[in-house]
């Protein structure tokens, strides 16, 4: 998606430690007409999946998620990273480990919101090792939802994680994929 | 707002513990074709005051601020309860506790995102005793941003945090009010 390469490169700053902060659009600060963007180019490409719901995990993901739901004219459902006084125990959970917060997050939906007739678009912002994702689709599994395809905006391809789940058969849709980055070459974009 | 307190009357269940779980379209699966209602109706009440900023925090005001946001045609902020290992130290930040988790957490909202030349609308889902907003409040007013107004979704009247901001000339507009709310009665709103 040639916008969001180009605000990447305009906004984004890369910093030590393999972090690339797209807090100005992304991820704290939220560029609405631009997420919107964003989610029409979802739309375009799971459009015809028959999706009717879309499936993330808090917190950055929840703006990408309500966004990308007006488009598919459904409702959105965010995992919740911490377990809170009022959810209950009718849950379906599984570990997550965050590089972010270098802590592990056990992340949480109630059974009310996922069911074998529900048909997921998940979506988030980074795809990097694939921890949050692959709880994610480990959830979406054990609700015996189908999960027809992942959006994600910025995957940094190098770490692999998005391959070991494409491996395992799912279908991933990154809107920019970085090779590599570093302060030599700066980011460096899959055509 | 009738059909939001029609919403809390038909889905909405209370629960021990003073709790009022309305997870089914507000703020674990969001029924964003309602949301947007809300984000319409708060465009009506604070679209004269000159916005250019929606203010929330993680994690259930993230939806409703990117929704909202659209109508204000303007970006969206959400303060952060972790401090992240990227988000720097160039932050403001402020302490709220939060009873839902019974622990305190320290907000935090870059000083690139928030600025005198703002002027913010503030939103969440709830407010009870009004940590949350009192932070969210406090952290606008050391950027020097001016706060227009706040939009709540739904407001314990009860707990007594709306009045205590209101008495600071702080403007709120709660679309739902309850006024009490027990097994005997159910959930009691204000006119």
């Amino acid at each position: 998606m040639d916008s969001l390469i180009e605000k990447i490169k305009s906004e984004g700053r890369l910093l030590d430690g393999d972090i690339l902060k797209v807090d100005s659009f992304l991820n704290h600060q939220i560029d609405v007409s631009f997420m919107k963007e964003i989610g029409a180019e979802f739309y375009r490409l799971f459009s015809d999946c028959g999706v009717n719901k879309i499936l993330t995990v808090e917190a950055s993901g929840i703006g990408i998620a309500c966004i990308t739901a007006q488009f598919f004219n459904c409702s959105a459902v965010f995992a919740k990273k911490s377990k809170s006084a009022n959810i209950g125990d009718d849950v379906y959970t599984s570990v997550a480990h965050s590089y972010t917060y270098n802590r592990d997050n056990v992340i949480t939906v109630s059974k009310s919101f996922l069911s074998p007739k529900d048909n997921l678009l998940i979506v988030d912002d980074f795809l990097a090792r694939g921890a949050a994702l692959t709880a994610l689709v480990d959830i979406a599994e054990k609700s015996g939802a189908t999960v027809s395809g992942v959006g994600i905006v910025i995957e940094k391809a190098y770490q692999g994680g998005g391959d070991t789940l494409r491996a395992r058969g799912v279908r991933i849709e990154s809107l920019a994929r970085i090779l590599r980055m570093n302060k030599e070459e700066g980011i460096v974009f899959s055509a």
